[in-house]
């Protein structure tokens, strides 16, 4: 079946409204324009975005829309001038762009490219400020440039990389978005050195995914701090080297940390989005130099706050954004590493499941128990 | 007259309680003790720490108190063990120890030794927990383990820098604080490159230091904000490029500089101490890349606030105390400098004054016309 140029209809799961459960529709996708490559999906995993947005407390969300961000699949076709990738290339979907032309890329200082953002930022595609996204004519916005909770979307060509065809689909979607924001954190954003002593607030995902990236950094001390206890055996396969639960400590936990680090930490990392863990994070490292990194992403509006004294005495709060990972350039090298055997992605795959589970599996990912849900797009 | 290892009764500001004036003591000055020096301060500056000390705002001030912390002399007599400097050296007391042999030292990440700091928080001596001030028995407080508003002070050695006796005292006792905070804010903690374009907030000595040191690290664009628009002829001297009154614009005054530098300056200074501009200084960084230096003390309790996604998206927050500067190792260099004319010093010093018009200095420091007094400690 020829679908090059032709609307391709296939299935989605549709977020109608916020905090509605999402319904798997047909929809209409279009055919991509110049700059952008029609991507059919295998594998989507869901992330705790998807979920934020969904739940109507972005006030940037667009709805309907078809949200989806951490994915693998085959370009489908490509539109004008698009000759990086075409029909049959394995991708990952990046919402975070990689022109290499923009104030950004050329910067050699951030991976925020900024060349798309401006249409992604308000569910549309740059050529014509509209959705390839429709049912029986009404549009359907994209979310974060992605959209993978379809079987085929439509992507600006600056938002795919390229990957080995031998990895599989199935298992490096995940090298869209969670784990390489971990290890990015701390191999590019705070430049962990060995022996480091390093704190790791919130052990999901991106959490653990810190730990790995700091014990191959060669960190002496990974402590993961979680008010769940159960986390902290699946933690240890990760790198985890001691677990705290605030919960059973009556000291605030920054406290409780420099008391137990002689001063403080090395390296902190806040993988949550809450922001008085924020401010634990950046309290618990070490005076003279010690660095707290902001992963998590907070609900908007909310404040991060602290003394002066704090930075005056040499700690340093930075934040980041996909890990500070070029997406195109170093998403294959990352699916490389993966092939290699140099990262875990499988360890991160707690669930399997199918498109028409997609509601069920967000429920899942309230359980402590659950990593990665990912979904089967084609069964 | 031989005054080693005697009490030398000489004359000293008393800060009796605080936010009362000052008072031109007789002050017994007991000899240096183990790893000790005794200073003959010949000129000090006053510092806007010592005001706030004064004025009962800090939690940590104790009275009565010989405050002062910039200043130059000449070392009268050493303690037992104190080998690095003798009588007859020239000096500098340096607020900011360097021992060279705490975690801190020797991490290579910070000049904040913390050797001393446990005596010198509490206006004390460590050898014996004592002050080496009395009023006729009654112990009067050390304050930052400088007290420089003395004809003689006692320090320990690791505080006090042996500078070349070829520099005149009455400029480089500026270099025992305002100066190098500012220079060393650009040079050491945010590393500013050639080319950048750097916001400083508060156009006193510290901001124009700032402004100097920005100049000499090839910044191509120095944005001076302040609410005195009067200071913006004498900060073109100091290499400050633009000037911008915030009170002179509706909009905040990180929108304003965001729209004025195409998105945003590469790095900003606060020098000042105002939470608010904190946050301003921060957030008028461009995304990405752009740094925030704090370099101003605000007051007890004060609190910074801003929304975590500034940092997400690329931003840092830091701070720096005397500027990044090991004080024993390279005060002496900054004094050197000075003499081959690579920084200012003279042109900081808009007043010269005797000890016993203290007061009267501390009333000039709130005109915007005054950069530094320097007061000659025995006319």
């Amino acid at each position: 079946m020829v679908t090059q140029g032709q609307v391709i209809t296939c299935k989605a799961a549709v977020a109608w409204e916020p905090n509605k459960s999402l319904v798997i529709e047909d929809v209409q996708v279009a055919p991509p324009q110049a700059g952008e490559v029609r991507v059919k999906v295998l594998y989507t995993a869901l992330c705790h975005t998807d979920a934020y947005t969904w739940s109507g407390k972005d006030p940037e969300g667009l709805f309907p829309c078809v949200l989806g961000h951490e994915a693998a699949g085959i370009v489908e076709s490509v539109g004008e001038g698009v000759t990086e990738v075409q029909a049959g290339d394995h991708v990952i979907p990046c919402y975070q762009a990689e022109c290499r032309e923009c104030k950004f890329c050329k910067s050699g200082k951030t991976n925020l490219c900024g060349k798309v953002r401006a249409a992604t930022g308000v569910g549309v595609m740059m050529n014509d400020r509209k959705s390839r996204f429709s049912i029986n004519g009404k549009p359907i916005y994209h979310f974060m440039g992605t959209s993978t909770f379809s079987q085929y979307t439509v992507v600006h060509d600056v938002s795919v990389a390229k990957i080995d065809p031998a990895a599989p689909l199935e298992k490096v979607c995940l090298l869209g978005c969670g784990v390489p924001t971990g290890l990015g954190a701390v191999w590019n954003t705070a430049k962990v050195e060995p022996g480091s002593i390093v704190a790791v607030f919130g052990l999901g995902t991106v959490g653990l995914a810190v730990a790995e990236g700091a014990k191959a950094a060669g960190a002496s001390r990974i402590i993961g701090i979680d008010i769940d206890s159960k986390k902290f055996d699946r933690a240890k396969n990760f790198g985890v080297t001691e677990f705290i639960n605030p919960k059973e400590h009556e000291k605030p936990i920054q406290q409780v940390i420099v008391d137990l680090t002689d001063g403080g930490v090395d390296y902190s990392f806040e993988c949550i989005g809450n922001v008085s863990v924020m401010r634990a994070a950046l309290e618990c490292c070490h005076k003279g130099w010690g660095t707290s990194v902001i992963v998590g992403v907070a609900a908007s509006g909310q404040e991060i706050s602290t003394r002066p004294f704090q930075l005056v005495t040499g700690r340093v709060w930075k934040g980041t954004a996909f890990g500070g990972f070029k997406s195109r350039s170093q998403v294959p090298t990352l699916v490389d590493k993966y092939l290699k055997k140099e990262i875990k992605v499988d360890e991160y795959i707690t669930h399997n499941m199918t498109l028409t589970d997609i509601n069920k599996a967000f429920d899942l990912m309230h359980d402590g128990e659950c990593l990665r849900v990912v979904l089967d797009m084609f069964v």
